[in-house]
Parts: C-alpha cells; structure tokens; sequence
C-alpha cells in the first residue's frame, strides 16, 4: 500500500490544499487519473509445493466484524477439545495460529488463548494433563522493542523491518494422567505489528510488509510443523485453527483483502457473526463476502444480545448452516470469564461435534468421489476401460491456473490438498489469474442476479450489446460488423458454415436459381476447402468439414462423409534448435531450394517477404490445380474456406506454414469463396495475439470464437461476419433468415463473463504480459529452454507461440498419433511435480493463460525439461 | 416472522429448559426438525403493473452498518440539491422517502431531512425560495398513541395493526425568488414502529405486519404520486431518494431481507461506507451483497475517521466505484451541524453531479441501446428485415418471471422501467420464482470462485458427481446409469445419436463385420425414425433426425439431407371444450368408431386401458407396416428411434397420442431399436411431471436434456443412457470410446445451478406447486378459463399441460405455419398488458416456470382471454 498512499498524500498535497473533507474525486481529480494511482489487488497464484494436510479438522475463524468474538471462539474451541467434560478415547493437540496481530504485544490473541484455557483448564479439574505453550514468531521492530530484551532474536537483520523473536512461555498442568500422554494446546503468533489499526496500516507504518506469498508460506510451514500422526475414529487427535485478524474482508499486510490471501487454502471457516443491532445485515454479508470466493462455512456462531438475530440468520441460512448462540459475554473487565466458558461449554462442545462431523464428511466424500466417477460418469474422449479408479483426479477447487487436488494418504503420507498447475488449461479454455477468477465470480454472480438468462431474438440487454460491441472492435476490428451468438465452437462452426454457403449461393447466382425453380437439392453439391489434420468440433456439421480422421470414423458417427476438398499443409516447428518447413509429399517434387526448409527464428516464418518467393509460386500453383480439378463438376462447388489460422490444435498442435495460408485465402478470395477462421482455439491471446488473423495479415469474412472468449469460465461461443455475409440472409421472408439458435444464444451470464475477460486481457493494467505499443503478449516461454528442449533425443519437435508450448515426442512408428499411449510415463512423473498435463498422444502440451507470470510458466517449463532430459525412452 | 418465532419459543420452551444459552441445535433439535420451523424466504415475483420512472433520478441510500450516517448523507444531497451555492437554471423538487421508521415517532430520518435541510436552507440564505414538507402516513398503534391526538386518523380501522396519521408539517421560506417558483423538499415516512429495533421485530411485537407486497406497493405510489413533469438538460428538475434501514441486508417489517425487498426496483444505489476500524471489510461486504443482487452502485460515501478506509475501499473498488470522504461529524450532540454540513457541501455536490452523471448516461445508454442492437446485433430465428428499431425490447433485468423493460417516453408518457411476464420463459429455460434466482446468483458466485472451470475427463469434482447422482436418481430413475455432459440440446441429441448407433451396430452385429472387414461406409446406410413435426436442434447432425421443414431446407443446410423414416402421428387437443383426437389421413381409412375421437377429459388420454383397444391394434399395424418397407434393403437400417416425449415443441406445440408414443416404442424395444427420448424441452416439470416418461409410461434407452435443468441460468445439458448403452463403447483401444467432447462439458457453474434447481423443483418446501404425494405439479392453468378458451372464436385449439398453455389461432391458409404473422396484432396488446408472448406462427403460448405462483398464472390468462374475446381476427 506504500506508494499509493504516497501517490494519494502526493495528489492531495496537490489538489486539497488544507482540507482533506472532500470527495477524493472526481471534481478534484479527474476518475481516470485517480485509478491509475490505485494499485491492481495483485494476488498471485499459490506456487506449485502448497499443500495442506487433510489427516486432521482445521478451520478458519473469521469475524462479520472486529470485536465480535473471534478470539473468544477459538479460545471456546481449544477448551472444548482440550477440557473434555466426559474422558475421550484419546488425547488431543490443539494448534491455535493467529498469523497477524496488531496492537502487539500489548494484544495477542494467541496468548488469550493460551490463558484462557489453561485457567479453564485448572478451573475444570479435568483428570487428563495439559501441556500448554504460546509462541510469537516475528513483529515489527516497534512491537519487538516493546518486549522484554531477551524475547528479541538479535541475529535477524531487519532489512524487511520484522525481527524473529524468542518470546515463548508454557506451562504443564497434570491431573491424574501421566504427563506425557497428555493434551497439548500450541499456540502461536505468526507476525505482530504494534499499532492497535488494520494490518496494512500498521505495516505501512511500522515497517515490515509481509507479501502475500509470505504470509502463506509461513502459515503453511507453521501447519506442517504441528501434527500428529495416525488415523483416528470419531475422536481427532489433532485440531488446528487459525484465527485472522478484524473481518472477513478487512486488508492483511499487504493491502490484500484477508479472505481473498487465504484462498489458496480454501479452509473451511467458523463465521462468528454479530449480535448486536445491524449484526444480522453484517453477518449475512460477511457469510456471502466468503461464498463469493469459494469458501465453505460449516457454521456461524454469535453472541446473544437480545435481539434474537440468530433467527433472522437461520431463516436466511437455512438448510445450508448451522447456527450456534453463545451467552452474553460480561461486560466487566475485570471477570475471569471462567463462568462464562463453562456455561458456553455445551454450545463449543456442539460446534466441535458439527466441524468434526463435517470434517469426516468432506473426507468420506472425498474418498468415495473416484469409485462413484468410475461407475457414474461418462467423460468425453475416454476409453474408460483404461482408467482405474485411482488414476482418477479428485479436483477440490482451482485458484488462477492451479488446481487443488485431493490426493489420498498413500505410502506413509497423509491425505493432502495440493496444488497442480493446470498445463491443459483445462482444455485451452483457461484465461484467468487469481484476480481476474474472483472478479470473474462476482460478475456470474451479479449477471445470475440482474439478468438470469432473458430471451435474445428481438431484445437486447446490456451485457449482449457490450460482448458485440468489444468482440466487433476487437478481434472483428475492421472487417466484422454482426455477431452471432451460440454456446461452443462445433456450434458456431455450423452457423458459420450455413453463413459461407448462403453468401457463396447468392454471390453466385445458386439462390435465385433456387427461388425461380424448385431444385432438386441432390444437383447441387456444397464442398468445403479444408486442411488435412484439421479440428472443427464434435457435432456432424462440423465434422462434415474436417478430413477423415479417427473421430470421424463409421465408429464414431456412421453418418460422416467429409464434404471437403482436404489438402496436405506444409508444416513449421523448432527441431535440434532450428525452425525448419516440412512440405507435403505433393510438394517435395517442385524443385526448390533447400534454404527454404530452415529459418533463423519464428519471427521470420510470418514474414511478409516470402510472400513474393517461389514457395509462395509453388504453394499458388498448388492451391490453385486442387481448385481447378473440383471446378470440372457443373452442380460441385467449393462454397467455403475453414482453417484454424496458423495452429490446428486438436489435430496435434501442428503449426502450419503462415505463408501456404495465406496464398490459400488469396486463391479463395480471387474465386469468391467465402473465408472462415476456426479461431476457436486461437482467439484471445492464446497465440499471442488477440486474434490469429493478426499473424497471417489477412481478414475473414466468417470467423467463430469460443474458449478463452468468457476467460474460461463459462461456455459461450460467437460467430462474426462481415455485412456482406449478413445481408445475404436479408429478405422479406422470415424464411430468408438464418433460422439456427440455441435457447441460451447470448445468454447473460456468458455475455458478462466475455465483457469482462476480453477488456481484462488486452488492458496492460490488468494483464502485466502486454506489451502496450505493440498489442502483443511478451514472450511467456523463455526461448533459451525451448530451443534446448528440441535437441534433446527423446523430441521430435517443439512449438511455442503465446501461451502455448507443444512439444511432440518420438514414438514407435506404430504408437504415434492421437491413441498413442507413449507419454503416459511422462505424464504421470509430472502430475507427482505438480503439473497436470493431459497428452494430445505423443504430443505434450503446456498451456498457461494469458496473464500468466512468465516465472511461473519458467518453473513449470524448467520441470519439464527435467523430466525430458531425465528420459531416454517412454 | 411471527408464526416462526412462535414456535421457535415453542421449541425452546419444549427443549432448553430455562436456559436459551445454548446452540439452537443440533444436539438439541435435530437440523431437519429446526430447518422446518424457520420458513423460507418468500419473496414475491413483482406484480405486472409495476412501474419506476426514469424521469428524474431516483436513488436508493443503503448503509454498510447501522450507525454509519445514512441520515445525513440523504440530508446532505437534499441541501446540495435545494440549497446551490450557484443558481442553477432551473428549480427542483427533492422527495424523500424513508419507507420503514423504527424508534418512531422520536426518531424519524424524514423528520430530521425536513428540519435539517430547512435550517441549512436559513443558514446559507440562497436566493431562492423554499417550501418544505414532512409526512408520516402510517404506524402501529402503540407508536400513533405517542403522537399529538390529531394526527391518528380514527375512521382506519386497525386489523392490520396499523393506523393511517395525519402528522404533517410544512414550512415555507423565501428568497428573492417568488415562492411560487421555488424549490420544493417532500419528505415522507411510509411505516413507523415504536421500538427502536429491526423493524421484523417490532412489526411482530407491536403488531402491523406489512408484507412485502404492500411496501414495495406503498412505496410506488408514493414515488408515482410526486414528480414534476418535463425534460430537463443538464439539470435535474426533481430528484427521489429513498432510505432503507440499517444495513443491506437488514430485515424489513415481514422479516424478507431489505435488500431482497427493493429487489424489483432495482434502482441505483448509493453505499454509505463505515469509516471506522473493520469498516473496510463491512462496507466491502456489504457491496458484495448488493452486487449479489444485482444492484448498480455508482458511489460509496464515508465518514472520516482517520483510518484511511477509503483508500483500501478504491484500491479494491477501482475503474467501478466513485468512493467520496465526508468530514468527522462532531461527537456534541448539541451541535446543530450546520458547520459540518457547510465544510460537506463541495463533497455532496460533487456526489450530486456523479449521480446525475450516472442517470443520465443510464437513459443515453437506453436510449442508443435499440439503435445499436439494429446496427450490431445478429438474433437467431429472425428475419432482421421485419423489425424495425422501435419494436426492440430494451430488458434492463428480471425478477424472478418477470422481464423489467425499459419504455421510452411516448404519447406523452413518461420513460419508464415497467415489469412484463416473461410468457415465452426465454426460450423454454425459465424455472427460477424470484428467490431461486437469487440462491442461484450466489452459487453462481461461489462455484466461479471455487472452481471457474475445471476439465472433465478422467477427474472428478463435486457439482459434476453431484449433478450426475440428481439426474441418476431423478429424471434417469430406474433405467439410466450413466450421463453425457454437452452444453445445448442440440448437442445432446448429436451425442445421443452417436450412442444408439453404437448400441445398434453392437446388438445388430454391425460392429463385429466392421472389425473384421474394412467397410465400404457407404454400403451401410443407418436411419431414425422419427415423427414428422418433430424438431431437435440446428446443428446437422440433430437436423437429420428431422423431417423435412423450413428449418432444414437447402436455404437453410445444404448439407441436410433428411436420414430417417419419418411418421406422421396422431394428434390431441381440446376445441370447443372438449378434447379431440385427430389421426392422421394415414390411419383415416381403418375403420375406427368415431368415440374413440374424444375424450372426457385430459386424464383418459394417458390412461393405460387404452393400450388394449382397436385403435392401439391400428397404431400398431401401421407402424410395424411402415418398419417393414424399411427393412426391404439390406443395408439400411432403422437404427434408432426419437421422439418427443408427449409434446412436439418448436413444430407448433403439437401433442401427440400418448398411445401411439407408447405403441411406437414398443415397437422399437421388440426389434431391438435403441429409443431417444429427446426431452430438451419437455423434462424438468415442463409437463408437469419430471420426466415426460413418466406421462407415457415407458422407459428410454437415451434421453436428453438441457433447457430448465439450470433452472434457466446458464447453459448445459446432458444425454443419459442405460449400462447397456454405455458397454457399447468399451474396449480395449481408445479409439472405440465416444470421442464426442466439449471445452465445458460438465462446467463446474453449470452443475451447480442444475444441483440447486434440480432439489428446488422437486422439493416442497421451496416449490409450492409440488403435489407431495404423487409428485405432480398442480394445475397452475385455470381448467374452467382454458376450456372456454377453447370456445372462442378465434381458437383452434388449445393444450394446456404442466407450465404450458398454447393456444392456435385460426389463420387464412395461405398464412399458418413458422413463417404465419398473423397472431403479432394481439402480441403487441398484450404486450402493452405486461405479458411478453413470443409466438410460433399461429400458435401462441403461456409458459411459467414450476414454482411460478398459480394466482400469477390465473392473471395472465386472464388477460390472455380478454383479449381474445375481445377479437375476432388478427
């Protein structure tokens, strides 16, 4: 937060003279300017070796509000499990973590925690013993001064103005047990700051800001360092809370919002909600503040005072939570509270029962999810024979490019949550980081509550106005003026072929011969131009204009037959750390050059130079004898071009020679045959650019979107045209239009996804990996590793353009192509180091989003190259 | 909240002895027991009349807290407004409304407006002149008896607890202005309650329960009842704000969450922040929860406290959000405030211009909006060419049923937002009543945040399991064991195809010969059978399993060929009162006794006893007659069956013989013929029960669904199929798997709003209309008015079952069918009687969603009926 508030004090210096009473904006500063001096929330994606133990309950125990009871909560809990009023079957450790303190060390929740039970403890007399301790790990050099000499680690530098500190203090209570059997209560204080405000203040002040990441990491170590071992039945031998600091939303040390820096773990919380006049408003707020970003709550706790809120809180929050009501807490400072702890008693001891019966809920589900998958779900593009129930992925939760995976206690390890990074980008549809997913959350939620889902033919709302106003002045810019809305990229293919077909018929005189007489429809024959190796999606329109190919098979859809002309592309890709073109076989025999077949780097493949060359000759000629031997037929016609621009994606992340694509489209455009671009996998960044027409330097006229188009978080798929396009279908007759759609075309909530995605990636505000003049992602693959990958033995080839990064194994002749099963050894090694890949059969991908930190896609690379470099064969 | 807490206490006194310290449950009451004690939240759908007027801007003050100053800042743009430092152009009118008063009558926010503003008014002396009014209109009886005797207005009776007052008071100041031309200030109180506590509380104690109804009802009027009428430039001539109590989501006077109350509304609000510690996260989240429902908040506004809130507040609400800083308000309660109020001028006015900046971009935005969809937008199934700008429907949002649309200013009418029922439920998709919308709003949050969207294939993750065990059990009980995720119907009846095929080739021997031999594909022709006028999506694949129709013509799909036998089927519908059968010319010629071509009523025609009659023998001759011409070649084979389960959708809302669909089926299960339901649009309580089957008492081997299962938020669907099915596609290589897939199959927002609208439809508790024991929807269309309907003139037939009532008109010949205009006259009326009708050629249809309230589908029938009856011909 420092130099905001510094920008801030700057501008009112500026601009307020003496009085800071008025409007920070906008009169004063214009709006525009102000944001600017307002830092991105910048939260990053949790690193790769998060994990977080499932062997026992933790919880997290948040407040609607400061000064509702936090800390009584957590001390109720400890005195609960540690204080049994009947013997439990065992004992039990208690870890208490308060990760920031202000107003330290004069306040420390850890140690009223501390306190607090042990009185309880000796006030109860229970027969077990109690070995109890509180810990304050770091502080501000302020706060640590404030402590007695001793207590101060003299070693610690402070230059990030935080010292360790060696305050410690315990105690042993016994009572007829043997001691060393005993409970055990830790508690601790991860950092404290001295000034009794909100953290960010106090570290702004203070000195000694904690990042985010920092925060985490000392939290998660401080979890891992108290457990105990071993399975338990209905009892937990281990419990740990932590306990933040003010609400749920309040700043941590950073400026972060505290519910937003604990994400990553996505514990499950205690709300402790307020009881007082206007608690039911706060509390219902806070409750909905952490469902917005994913948390679980198991339950709410509040204090009584009189107003009974808790059945306004029931009736808002029934069926989903449970509702505890604590006495009123004296009011006397002076009160030890032991009355009050022990008549809370059965309150805690219910709330410990609900979080461990919630706690073995979770657990069991987690454990039956890969059996019930196995003998219920039906996954698409999976031979389910091949996967046994614990090659399964149990999937908890995913933050930014992560998922959080369950994986099972296995060899001696405990059950764990643990972070993978998702390198399939989930099937190329991944565009969000940390950010942009919980802005993204708050916008579905938004969108579900303004609009639903409102009819589209003949209205217009705003988020369907917005989407087509961005999508026509971005990836449409200069030659889109419609949009056509439908829900995944095989549909908008579809729509867009009926598009070509109609503009082909009417620019070339087949519809009026349609109108003045009644055709016979089997006269006319429709083709497509297409590439062999090309993807367009799943339902039979679009398979129609894909080659043959495995997933177009009699196997597969009995009524494919391939309307296309399919031609063989040249293809281009980083072998032994040269850019070399492979021609088709059709080609090899033009005589032309060998230098040809090798470039210096990528960017010289998309350079206009070759354009007048005598490859750019060959390919014409080419092209143009595959049209001509298609024109022979009087009723055949190629009525349209589809490629996926310079990538074909499913089809093996092949990329295909930019200069043979576009002599393509100059043929097609000389014939006036209608040009669409199956951007579905490319649009929006994924190759660096907002649209891959940008690479070739040509315009469509069709082109479909989908994927990325909602930042991955919805589907939602649009098909653009040019006016020429649209006004073919204009008529008096309703018959005259293009009677397709799909019930939720355009619909709000992927509409409000798109608006916001597509703004967020191009804005270099948001997106720190645009490179604002040029409009280009920077480059996210560190070039030096790529080209040392394509020389190693076990690669064939390698491509890396924008957020990709294929790379294509060698494989036995016999094992190759999309059943391969040859990287599955591979895959696995990776999945261990917190990748999860998901094979194109001998072809591994990488895949970040386009606002991925380039560090990020560094590590994820560098283990990859490790695993390569570690293997001869697979 | 009456009945509830009622027995709450009653609960209490049964369980907790003398001590109510304790958790309210569970280990006290069992969560099932206590759940049905706390009612849900029953928040109407608005009512068609209700109207808002954009005339002017009309603002809503919320407060993060209680206690954070709504009061003064409502004063403070009341003195902005009337008090201007600069004369403005023109005078204006300020109404405020403070629709819930507790503490009254010794607190009253609108008291203190009055009085402050008037003061303010005399402190600044400006040249105009001012005319002031406050007015309590009503309150409960023990606040009334502390008001001077005169002001209770005695002739009201007091059944609702509520006395209507007379308390008035007024003030007129002058400028050198003529008081005739001066500025006006109304204030006003709706409701006033004694005690000082959340008014559900003090509605329930004092007596006078106003439901939600009345006060959004009260409030309209009152807001119609004050406007000043004109054009205004870039000065407001009238500005209404109204102040809601405590916090956002406080409770209102029937315990209904406030910000749930104003919901229909929907105006723009202003956020009055919390300046002091733990402010930060209180006002984030109370944000949050008004985002969550959908409301615009052009500017938060707070008091200082020294704690710098503001700066957290714009660093998390940056590029959204004007956040503005009002000076500490002096702690001396015998400060009258006018210095304060003089130092907070430069901040209200700056508010002022913001919020009036935002209204009259919000009316520009409507304004350009019909413009811009004409220009940009591409809507499916409509001929452009025939909808001219002004009859675009500008959808500002939905509430529960209803569309809120904007109207432009006309015929000397005022611009307003108005509520129409959304009869057409968007495309068949609408089941949410108004609180379903809003629990779907924040699961849609919450998933977004949880997972956005996480890859399907070999992982497992909760909405995904937790959608497919709610499909297994529920509409797929009994025969399904395995289900499909695609994203729109049509997809879902591609896969489904795919599926029986598959199912064919294996049971058929199809498969084995294709292994053994490569095939010549062409060799073996597959086809369906299916009904004419049957329909089941735009995507190729789906368009060959129908028959030929203006949807598929080489217009439309030059690639579209027809593969299948398609039957023409018996039809039923009640005209002139009495339900009908009509065979088709086919079946005319058998010599059927003319009784069996009516029916009693609508239950006879699923009645069972029909299956063994002469009609049910002439079904089946027929169709084993026509099954057999197929069976002639050796290489075609019928290989599939599809059918609509009961009602034809987009072919006309046609219902077919259950009879003949039961007959058709068995016919198909005997030649081993694999049978699709394709129930898109007929599942989920369309018909009144889940699953159609259920109607026709026969099981599928596949059925499809998509549409309501979201209960109409988002969109998915899902293909179901049996074991055998599903076994069909296992083996040894990848390559026999169904390599059918989407980038968002089973999205995780997806399932989650299917999990949520699955268990709401089907349970009781929160869909009134479930019939418990014989889990039926109840009749939600008037019998009596849908059998005179059926009656009149202008009708040829109606069919009223579940959710839909669909109405043919008579057309001149020349003029019926998807292309007919005829029925567009009395679609504009209605439309002008707030029912948004969207019709299929000649046939026009109500359709509600399953919750919807049967009063609400009484109304619209109604109007429905007049003006049918009130027309001859269209």
């Amino acid at each position: 937060m420092q130099p905001t508030s510094r920008l801030l004090s700057r501008a009112r210096r500026h601009s307020f003279t003496c009085n800071r009473y008025t409007s920070i904006f906008p009169l004063v500063i214009p709006f525009e300017i102000l944001i600017s001096l307002v830092p991105r929330r910048s939260i990053s994606t949790p690193s790769l070796g998060l994990e977080m133990a499932l062997s026992h309950p933790v919880y997290t125990v948040w407040g609607s509000n400061t000064g509702v009871g936090k800390t009584l909560v957590s001390a109720g809990l400890a005195t609960a499990v540690l204080c049994p009023a009947s013997r439990p079957s065992c004992p039990s450790t208690f870890l208490y973590v308060k990760p920031v303190q202000t107003g330290f060390p004069d306040d420390s929740d850890s140690r009223f925690v501390f306190r607090k039970t042990c009185e309880f403890f000796l006030h109860q007399r229970p027969k077990t013993s109690l070995f109890a301790s509180n810990q304050a790990v770091k502080s501000s050099v302020v706060a640590a001064k404030r402590l007695p000499d001793l207590s101060i680690d003299e070693r610690t530098g402070n230059d990030s103005g935080l010292r360790e500190l060696c305050s410690f203090e315990e105690r042993r209570m016994c009572g007829a047990d043997s001691p060393t059997d005993g409970f055990e209560l830790v508690c601790k204080t991860l950092y404290g700051w001295k000034e009794a405000v909100s953290p960010h203040l106090a570290a702004e002040k203070e000195g000694g800001v904690v990042s985010d990441e920092e925060l985490i990491d000392s939290l998660q170590k401080c979890l891992h360092l108290h457990y105990v071992d071993g399975d338990f039945g209905s009892e937990a031998r281990m419990w740990s809370v932590i306990e933040t600091a003010g609400g749920v939303a309040s700043p941590g040390p950073s400026g972060s919002l505290q519910c937003d820096i604990y994400r990553a773990f996505r514990l499950p919380a205690i709300l402790v909600g307020d009881g007082r006049l206007g608690g039911i408003s706060g509390t219902i707020s806070a409750y909905e503040s952490l469902k917005l970003r994913g948390y679980d709550i198991p339950a709410v706790i509040l204090e009584d005072h009189g107003l009974r809120n808790e059945e306004s809180l029931l009736s808002y929050l029934r069926n989903r939570v449970h509702v505890f009501v604590l006495p009123t807490v004296p009011k006397d400072l002076s009160d030890n509270l032991m009355i009050w702890f022990s008549e809370s008693q059965t309150v805690f001891s219910s709330l410990k029962e609900i979080l461990l019966d919630q706690y073995l809920k979770r657990i069991h589900r987690f454990r039956e999810m890969q059996k019930k998958a196995g003998t219920m779900l039906w996954w698409p593009f999976t031979q389910h024979k091949l996967v046994p129930d614990e090659n399964i992925t149990v999937i908890d939760s995913r933050c930014g490019e992560n998922f959080a995976v369950y994986k099972a206690a296995k060899d001696g390890k405990r059950s764990v949550i643990s972070q993978q990074f998702d390198a399939c980008a989930s099937w190329w549809t991944q565009g969000p980081d940390v950010a942009l997913q919980i802005d993204l959350a708050q916008d579905m939620g938004y969108a579900a509550a303004r609009y639903g889902h409102v009819m589209f033919p003949e209205n217009v709302y705003e988020p369907a106005l917005r989407c087509t106003e961005l999508l026509i002045e971005g990836v449409g810019k200069g030659w889109a003026s419609r949009t056509y809305f439908s829900d995944n990229g095989s549909t908008a293919i579809e729509i867009a072929l009926k598009m070509a077909f109609r503009k082909y018929s009417v620019d070339h005189g087949i519809l009026s011969r349609l109108t003045n007489v009644k055709p016979h429809m089997d006269t006319i024959d429709f083709k497509v131009l297409a590439l062999n190796g090309s993807y367009h999606g799943d339902t039979l329109g679009a398979m129609e204009a894909q080659a043959p190919s495995p997933f177009t098979g009699f196997l597969q859809q009995p009524w494919y037959t391939g309307r296309g002309l399919f031609l063989d592309p040249p293809t281009v890709f980083l072998s032994n750390m040269v850019w070399k073109l492979q021609l088709p076989s059709v080609l090899q025999s033009h005589h032309l050059s060998r230098d040809i077949l090798s470039f210096g780097c990528r960017n010289q493949l998309f350079s206009r130079n070759r354009d007048i060359s005598a490859l750019s000759q060959a390919y014409s000629d080419y092209i143009s004898g595959q049209l001509s031997l298609c024109e022979g037929s009087k009723s055949s016609y190629i009525a349209a071009l589809i490629i996926e621009p310079v990538i074909q994606g499913a089809g093996g992340m092949h990329m295909i020679d930019p200069l043979f694509q576009r002599i393509l489209i100059n043929e097609c455009h000389e014939r006036g045959i209608p040009v669409i671009y199956d951007e579905v996998f490319t649009g929006f960044w994924r190759l660096g650019v907002e649209s891959a027409a940008e690479l070739l330097g040509r315009q469509p006229d069709i082109a479909c979107y989908a994927k990325l188009m909602t930042g991955g978080v919805i589907p939602l798929a649009a098909t653009l045209a040019t006016e020429a396009v649209y006004n073919s279908f204009s008529g008096d007759s309703k018959l005259m239009a293009l009677l397709h759609g799909h019930s939720y075309s355009a619909h709000a909530l992927g509409c409000t996804a798109a608006v916001k995605a597509i703004q967020w990636f191009k804005d270099p505000h948001t997106n720190r990996n645009i490179i604002p003049q040029k409009m280009l992602l920077r480059e996210l693959w560190d070039s030096e590793l790529v080209y040392q990958l394509s020389a190693k033995s076990p690669v064939k080839r390698v491509i890396a353009l924008g957020t990709l990064c294929a790379i294509e194994l060698n494989s036995e002749s016999n094992d190759s192509g999309y059943a391969s099963l040859c990287s599955s050894f591979l895959i696995r090694e990776l999945r261990r180091d917190g990748i999860y890949l998901r094979p194109l059969g001998n072809v591994i991908y990488l895949m970040c989003g386009p606002c991925t930190c380039p560090q990020v896609c560094r590590q994820v690379l560098e283990k990859v190259y490790e695993r390569i470099s570690g293997t001869n064969t697979f």
